[in-house]
């Protein structure tokens, strides 16, 4: 390690000698390699962004120039060489750097990252106040092919190009290697297409794009699709971009060349850049998929430490499971097909799977649809990211009563990934779509029964919620509407989902300390009257709840409304939730501390009532 | 009135002699001036669609094929042929026939329309579904060239081309008019073209895109420059659909000929047509903007019946009046221009206001890069669309506090759009937005207070929310947060919004049952703490509560709640909200007498609660 050490903003960068860069790009990689395989995170796409965002600034400077970044998990060496380098071992843990964009970190992250397809819309909005208000700085949105299958993507890249802003959209498109003939023969023409006043010429590289290695995963069909027929001479220069590409992504001083005659014309350009996911590191070069966002790992031979069984496989067997003894069932994912536990489905079912790419929108009322002719289709979907459809769930889906199963994955706290993934949302926007049942199992075996339940003896929309990672003490299985879970006369401690842990931990401190609680454990949410908790309330005199959910989202306002309503008066009541505040990165655990919605804090909320 | 008497299904349209056809599109075109006059509705866009829809149905049966509308107030001759024309008389009247297609009025409508850019999606889901359980249906998206702005189309679009099912688009691109010599030659080449066999083909009809007549308005702007862009010889070949067209939208014949050869491709097909919107009828033909959505007028002149001022005309003249002094004011709308008053603005200040198309979704990320970067952004958007953005409004406007000010324009009943429209999702879902102020003005003068105040006062993410149409009897001006409308000493009416004029009434009328009422209404609903309410509380120990929202958005149970956790206890409460239900099209005043929130119900519920 050298030249790293003496880079802490674009200025640096630009002091560079060219001869330094290779040497550059080479030690961020080794430094990418062996922090990653110490906090894991997203190693294959840093991997191969290292010479896309060295050139970026060698051209631009991010405290002043506004760099957008898309999705922002390819943020990685932007950080590095942006003064956090010697935080980067904190990457993704608690009270450490973020593994994406954040203003408050850093005036060179210029917008927060984190759901896909946004960068050119808010490039353009940073566009337009540039402008309008008469000030200096240039605008890039560094974008994915992945990002390009969003439908948002499409809207920002019509509007910009339509705006004739000057802004720069540089495209990473990582997933075709470039052979090395032809990759050379379109370097040749490059540096020809690239001068200043040779901007318009015909592209002739259908030969490269058909040379793309085998499909390795449903997860990438969608995309790869997509660029091959829509990339090449066609949407980007039909819609009124300059279009400067295929550029050779790793070549360090080309991407410069490329980038300032971007920046220099002065409107909508678009830059496209190939790279190789994974680049320099060849277990991530050959299995990219396994290192997009990965734990902890040997950097020697990339073996991941591994987990567990989680509940997204366990969704996975079961579905397929279940799939065998019925032709109806279908089903869809939008880019995770792995992250879900649906590969395995993809693999075994390949005609009754979809990937429709990061399209969450088009997913729900594609399912609809299905629905509507007979299929049972069930779309598996973090929580975060299904916020994207909530019109469709309530237009497409709701208003007729579809039958359409939402596995409903990453709910709650996800940890590391922090603000812009956290599942605490989908509570109160799934209640509040009329017709729909929301069930939440604790347990693997809860989690089997319910999808079984969901899609055979409920009528209408259904999601199944259920968290990041794997299963905790409670390992009980019951599809009761309302569980009671433990008795006890003090205090009725209400619940959902993998909070029971938590709950179970604190009622046995809480014993300890002479309070006996009694534990019920609400397994379908959306149901309208809770005659358990009433009569357990009616017993105890004071509710406590617990959630792991935005302050509007709690349930246990409502059962208190409806208690009061109901004439019954309680001693005392106390939610513990997320409240209306945005949460960090961290584990849950912590983040559960912080805010006041562990073990800790309901055995002091339980003292408390029972003083009441 | 001849041949339409004898038509009610597609098998009828089919019998018809050739030269039957033309008679019947001019009685159609009669049959609808002469309904849409008396009822109000989507005039402009159904006269453009006679021929679309009869040749639809001369090849396709809609009883068995499955024929989906996108957005949908173009089904108005869809339902005039199939079995509905004799209540059309009764359309969008409480009880009667929707202006939009509703498969619980009829079997030949395949699936809820409403909102836009979602066809291709579910006909994708249903020719998925038809293939897998090996159905036998062919199935069409009827398309418009204003959804094309959307994302989801596009992301429909991908997915549909890419799964090679069988499936036809047909897009009715009713923007330009069609030159009548170069429309012939293109009529000429079109019978060579769509011979099966003759499928590849190239398209020389620039010059045709370039005959666009000046836009006559700003909302069209987006859309024209996409056609122009990006439809000719482009995007559809390129994404790998088989392009039909252009086709002149009211040649029924051509057309026929045309849908049947696509049918038969077995494959996803497009089929572009060039419609007139407003077609045969002169006034509509001329000012097709004027006759979208209308309300009653005279049917010889065109002369629409004038309604009073609308909350939308006073939000756009207070925003203008607002920009005039602050050039960081900058308006954004998704095809709504004249909708939510904001065409006053883009005559004023072009260069500060913004038309995306129908891409609610990018107008949110969009202004949230505005504000960013020092500009002060104006979205109005009607509540219903605002949907589309939730995702955005979280994740690229909360999460970094961003001031963006968010015109909820249609909040509450809209009327006779019905189901797919009503704005009643937003409370709750805005509530949840970590960081976001939600302002209720119930009177013009409270909108352009709340407005300066938005712009001005109040931190973070705001939401102005008002209703459609005028105001009502209340006509003061109040921005405290909790305003003590009337005092009295039985109970505490608590409202926000128009409600209040509800209230009003309903405690007049108590006032002559003996009931003192108190009255508290909610000028900013997100407000921590409720210190008014919860004093009138403690005099009355009385709560009735009504609200225009969905259950799970009820303000009341919070309050109820927030009450109880502070050892508040009631004698009563009661909340009168639209519940789980799903909310039809009629005027307001008669759904909230059904669901049970109009001033008898409040009236009923206060005896109730004074019996306590």
């Amino acid at each position: 390690m050298g030249i790293i050490e003496n880079i802490s903003c674009s200025n640096d960068i630009k002091k560079l000698r060219p001869e330094e860069l290779k040497p550059l790009c080479d030690e961020l990689r080794a430094f990418l390699i062996e922090n990653v395989s110490k906090t894991g995170g997203h190693l294959a796409s840093n991997l191969g962004a290292v010479e896309l965002t060295v050139a970026l600034h060698r051209v631009y400077d991010t405290a002043k120039d506004r760099l957008i970044f898309d999705v922002g998990h390819q943020c990685y060496v932007h950080k590095i060489i942006t003064g956090r380098r010697e935080r980067f071992s904190t990457l993704r843990q608690y009270g450490g750097i973020s593994g994406f964009p954040k203003p408050y970190e850093s005036g060179d992250d210029a917008f927060i990252a984190g759901h896909a397809s946004n960068s050119v819309s808010v490039a353009l909005g940073m566009a337009k106040a540039r402008t309008l208000l008469k000030q200096d700085y240039d605008v890039v949105a560094f974008i994915g092919d992945g990002a390009l299958t969003g439908g948002l993507s499409y809207e920002g890249l019509v509007s910009a190009a339509a705006s004739g802003e000057p802004l720069v959209i540089l495209l990473n498109d990582n997933n075709m290697s470039i052979d090395p003939n032809v990759g050379g023969t379109a370097s040749l023409l490059q540096k020809l297409r690239v001068k200043p006043g040779y901007r318009r010429f015909k592209r002739e590289y259908r030969e490269l794009l058909n040379n793309v290695p085998p499909l390795y995963s449903f997860n990438h069909k969608a995309k790869e699709w997509l660029k091959t027929r829509l990339l090449p001479d066609n949407m980007f220069s039909a819609m009124g971009y300059e279009y400067l590409g295929p550029v050779d992504g790793h070549d360090v001083q080309e991407l410069e060349r490329v980038l300032r005659t971007a920046r220099d014309m002065r409107k909508p350009v678009i830059v496209h850049a190939v790279t190789k996911k994974g680049k320099g590191c060849t277990y991530a070069e050959e299995h990219p998929e396994r290192y997009h966002g990965v734990g902890p790992f040997d950097p020697e031979t990339g073996e991941v430490y591994s987990g567990g069984e989680s509940f997204s496989e366990v969704f996975g067997k079961t579905l397929c499971a279940l799939a065998d003894k019925d032709e109806r069932i279908a089903a869809v994912t939008a880019a995770m097909a792995s992250g879900t536990g649906l590969d395995r489905f993809a693999l075994r079912f390949p005609k009754r799977f979809s990937d429709v790419g990061i399209a969450e929108g088009h997913a729900a009322a594609m399912v609809s649809g299905m629905a509507k002719q007979g299929l049972i289709p069930v779309f598996a979907v973090y929580s975060s990211f299904l916020q994207r459809s909530y019109d469709m769930l309530i237009h497409d889906v709701s208003l007729q009563k579809l039958h359409v199963v939402f596995g409903v994955d990453r709910a709650g706290l996800v940890g590391s990934d922090g603000e812009t993934h956290h599942g605490i949302y989908d509570v109160n926007f799934l209640r509040s779509v009329p017709g729909m049942t929301v069930l939440c199992p604790a347990s693997f075996g809860e989690l089997r029964a319910m999808l079984e339940e969901a899609i055979y003896k409920v009528d209408g929309p259904v999601a199944i919620r259920y968290p990041r990672g794997g299963e905790g003490e409670y390992r009980e299985i019951s599809t009761e509407d309302e569980q009671l879970v433990r008795e006890g006369a003090d205090i009725t401690v209400v619940c959902y989902g993998a909070m029971i842990n938590d709950v179970l931990d604190a009622v046995r401190r809480m014993e300890a300390e002479g309070i006996s609680a009694e534990v019920v454990k609400l397994n379908k949410i959306t149901y309208a009257k809770f005659p358990r908790v009433f009569a357990s309330l009616q017993k105890t005199g004071r509710l406590l709840m617990p959630e792991e959910v935005c302050a509007i989202g709690c349930v246990g306002r409502h059962l208190l409304a409806q208690a009061s309503e109901a004439g019954l008066h309680l001693k005392g009541a106390r939610f513990l939730n997320l409240g209306d505040n945005i949460v960090p990165h961290g584990t849950r655990a912590l983040l559960l501390r912080d805010f006041g919605v562990d073990a800790d804090a309901m055995l002091r909320a339980a003292q408390e009532l029972c003083r009441l």
